[in-house]
């Protein structure tokens, strides 16, 4: 092992490692690892970094790039032998995670009417966001809910739950977003498929969003809510898109994120599931905001419109249903393609999990007028 | 002071006081009010009652009786010299605190159009239930809401508020409901008349209604709101009405309540203010409900159709924009009086108190079916 | 009726009501009263005062004056026939409700070795503060708790429990502190003797506070704990005074109260009881206080030491085993009347009611250097 | 990339991924990977697995082995170079981040009297526990602690700090604990030195204990305490290990754990930090636990006393000083080696990271009367 390549991570700064390998330090180095140990000073500099600096890459997934190879899947594979028929996103930074950014997954999934998956539940979180198609619907924990294009469905940690389209609807295409990098690596995945494959539908259709989701009430039931996810189990487009409309026209929004609303668990008004976070905003006509960083992944889903980001200096286009990340800690701004129309990004985070635990920060981009410039 | 009547409470029951008066006993009694003190057993069993017995009674206060009264007071009084024209629901048991109920103020209001009441706070916390009459509006810490009939406003303890009707509109009346006598008791109540008499109107029209009356959708706004009362100032009728009948197709309803929903802080999904609670219930076609009674004192308010309810043994009729009101610990139970027609009772009442400091004790009618018999 | 006296609280000034009784006016009134209503403005003054003016007096009970009635109760009155043999402190301005300070109850009582009252439970809060004897204990839902001097124990809302004192002990004296006459506005007080009589003791003497008056240190008990009060139900005297001392050896103190910590509930950090807080603070040898005022109501007990405070202007001395109360709003300062020695002073009040409702508020006195000249 | 090797993880499962690779599907995958993506049943199975199996290995580290060589670092390195003389701990399976367990770092530092680390924060949060040498003192945002055996101290997520000896100390080693590999899997990691280099003492010292760490008493400071970690800095052996026989006293103790306490934040009774909790838990004389597993990894000190822990079927053998791991969801038990001395382990968790986002499970060892046959 004498001429095995060490590591070592020297800088020249007040307070950071600095030590230069000797025979008697190698050989002592040697000594330790007999004992499972090292010395710190030669990873100190490697585990203590300055400032983040994220695996992920900034990438734009093409819905017109895509569409026809989720598609394809059908011809490909059944969903007996497949499970589900879904394209992941496979950041060229993550791929030994298979997340998309962070420690989010991310994928494409299309369905047939007529069809559904099994039934099963795990503590990885999910939620499904509806691109195309009639007649998809999702059932959790006997709830079952209809679902529409820009409609979003949450599947939480420890529900059981079945995805499906009815045989009256026509081939459905959706995004899946899932905390199962994160929860794989806190080493507290588990996964049980149901005894009966499907379960019963024990509610009325879409009646959790029809009790949870009225504007400042709260329904009169049993002892409240108390479980770590939101009881409003759907988030529909309609209602999202009129409430950013109302709120635009009171407020300047953000610098950096224009007209931003967050999804929320009405009983805690916290987000809608504890390691997943989800927002919708909207660029009015003609918007750029400016730039700033924080940690947290971002994935972004296009709900609506067209037009770019700026990500560490690198522009990124995008149109309806382009999905595209934002690394933790890397610098971004949107911009609207449109003067005429605003553009709406829903985003999947893992804000939820910064915030608890106290590892959130943000900075804005102070040069340049607040804005990147191109690299 | 010898013949002077003295308190004695005995009640012959192992753990209760029961002791009788003696010459050597009234006359310790004389000592101990020199100090400044009494014998806890000649008024143990006063203050320690088996269960409560409101001093509240059961009353309706008919609209068809009020209104004519209200109006008048536009003639008899000025705005000036009144400050303003009320008429208040003097609960017979509670006139030294000029309660509607409990610990609960009532009043109906009158205001012309052009008519602006004078800006002021105090810490008694108010809402306002607009009745009848076109282009009502109220400012609170600036922010400036317009009232039809049905919407309810609130002005919480310690913000500045004022009241108006705008000049091209018609004569107004509402219902006042305010913690006056509370706050009174616990001799907590500050007054103060704002140096201007009016405040300027600072955000848009109708603001945090627009910002925060959006289902399951959060606003990023600066670091949230942590006020002990809602941001969304104004809750509107016509929501309300909507959200009832989304939440009724989906639930059976509570057997004492029929269809309930609590107006809700957002940013907490806990009571509107911390002192007083407001719900909506919907009696359906049809509905009575099953008796019970509960610590808190209620203030009700019809808000649409007519019927009747039972308190205490003893029916009440009531009609559109009439006022009853419900004592802590009374028995009681509502009838829906029309088989097409659905109806709705405001309540405004005292059950964060009630729950917020471990009182709050429920008990439901056991015997005959549910039921109270008449007296 | 036509010359009963009426309520008119006219003020001259802009925003308050100013009107002037007139025939018309006063047939007005008698028309309104028919129907359970009055004028708002024949009463807005009164029910909206400027600040709080409490009913309270400030009084000092001196325990050399009451000591001998108190023991003089045990040849009066047996325990079979009195229930408890105690002599209630009885604000003259709160004799309605029997009350020591705004809605606060407090007594003293005694009990001779070998009697045990009867057990029972109620929706008032309790407090006991022992003042002499040995061989005091008190039984809270089965937990049993040994008390010496200036220890304190909670007997909880809905707790059922039992006051007695040991076979080998002495005769015992201690104040009583509750929230009777609060509960008892609220209409919400329930009483209830155990059908037993007395209870059984289910666990190790002591074990709450064994268990849960750990610093820094939580037991991992079952689902933990989330009832409305402390599960410490005895806080002792000694690592009281320990714990004062520690901190008074780093901090400045406060310059209304000296050195002051608060009785907490462990697992919330909240008060002991939702509307019962306590505090016990240590006036440093030689130590005076600036004078501030607050609401809320204050029953203090002389734990150790002697001295003097002035509330609203008015000197009050005091020594050992005195109480005293500060009634809402009312300016007070404290004085050390020993250059050698500490002063202690525990306290009881409402501050938890005022917190938790947004009714608390607090007013340095700016005059005079900040200590109120004597009247 | 024809011959390339491809995943695939099939499982003949009803709800599993069990997909053949052809060579329609071989090009199918090579045309995904062109638009970052791949084909979820080919990974599925490997991302949603059935039950955690964690990376890290059962690992005890010796004290006897170790000592030497934290001790032979003072003689290799200058503080000036290394920054820290740690030997940190290198779990096998975990040696790409540089952890002993899971994602928490530990290591072994040594400091000479009259050494002192240069000031310095980072997002990650630390503790320190003694081992053994006097005069060990640390300083956290201006506040200085000073340190005996088995004591321990937080260096939370954003303070500065810095470890010294004073000159009138001896050598002395510690444990340090970090969780530095998860805030860096987070992406979110921050590092800064002192302007400085050192800090003022701001404070008395010990202050942060002296004020905080009183049973049921809180400080009346200011604001209170709203920051994301315990504002008892400190928290010491002897008061902690009276508590554990207080506790001992009236507890039948956890069958898994024996008598064990956690430590918490006083101001919320949560875990110390956000990220690590900390508990010591005693093995009473001749004490043998059951099994069970749960989700987070624990790091281990043996604070007292000998004996040893069987983990997941093999036996780990511990004396005093001893530190050793449990994977996540791996079986443990535990065995006091004595009949006549207790046993404590400290333990170091990222428990609040499971318990804060909904990701705890828990399960008893149900064969075999509860305790695991050894392999
Ligand atoms: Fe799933
Ligand atoms: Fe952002
Ligand atoms: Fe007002
Ligand atoms: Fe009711
Ligand atoms: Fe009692
Ligand atoms: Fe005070
Ligand atoms: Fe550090
Ligand atoms: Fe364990």
């Amino acid at each position: 092992m004498a001429d095995k390549q060490r590591e070592n991570h020297r800088e020249d700064v007040a307070g950071r490692a600095n030590v230069e390998d000797t025979p008697e330090l190698l050989a002592y180095y040697e000594d330790l690892e007999r004992y499972k140990a090292g010395a710190l000073w030669t990873v100190a500099n490697k585990i203590e970094p300055w400032e983040p600096k994220s695996q992920s890459e900034p990438v734009v997934w093409r819905y017109k790039d895509l569409r026809q190879h989720v598609l394809r899947s059908v011809e490909l594979v059944t969903p007996e032998k497949a499970g589900r028929r879904v394209i992941y996103l496979n950041n060229p930074g993550r791929t030994d995670v298979a997340a998309a950014v962070g420690w989010i997954y991310g994928g494409l999934q299309v369905m047939n009417p007529g069809e559904v998956a099994s039934a099963h539940r795990h503590s990885a979180s999910a939620i499904r966001f509806i691109m195309e198609g009639a007649g998809a619907y999702t059932v959790v924990d006997g709830h079952k809910m209809t679902l529409g294009a820009n409609d979003f469905v949450l599947t939480p940690n420890g529900t059981w739950h079945e995805h499906g389209v009815e045989a009256s609807g026509s081939p459905c295409i959706w995004q899946d977003g899932l905390d199962i990098p994160f929860v794989n690596a806190m080493e507290a995945n588990f996964y049980e498929v149901h005894p009966d494959l499907s379960q019963a539908v024990g509610y009325e259709v879409d009646d959790m969003t029809r009790t949870w989701g009225n504007p400042g009430l709260k329904p009169m039931v049993g002892d409240g809510w108390n479980k770590g996810y939101s009881p409003m189990f759907k988030y529909e487009w309609l209602p999202t898109y009129d409430s950013l409309q109302k709120y635009a026209g009171c407020t300047d929004g953000s610098p950096f994120d224009g007209v931003l609303m967050e999804y929320v668990n009405p009983a805690t008004n916290g987000p809608v599931m504890q390691t997943l976070g989800a927002s919708m905003q909207m660029l009015r006509p003609g918007e750029a905001t400016k730039a700033h960083r924080h940690t947290g992944s971002g994935l972004y889903h296009v709900a609506k419109g067209s037009g770019h980001s700026i990500i560490n200096g690198k522009r990124y286009d995008w149109a309806e249903h382009d999905i595209f990340c934002v690394p933790s800690w890397a610098w971004h701004e949107h911009v609207n393609g449109s003067d005429r129309d605003d553009a709406c990004l829903f985003c999947l985070s893992d804000l939820p999990v910064m915030r608890a635990l106290g590892l959130y920060r943000e900075q804005a981009f102070g040069d340049n007028g607040g804005n990147q410039p191109l690299l």
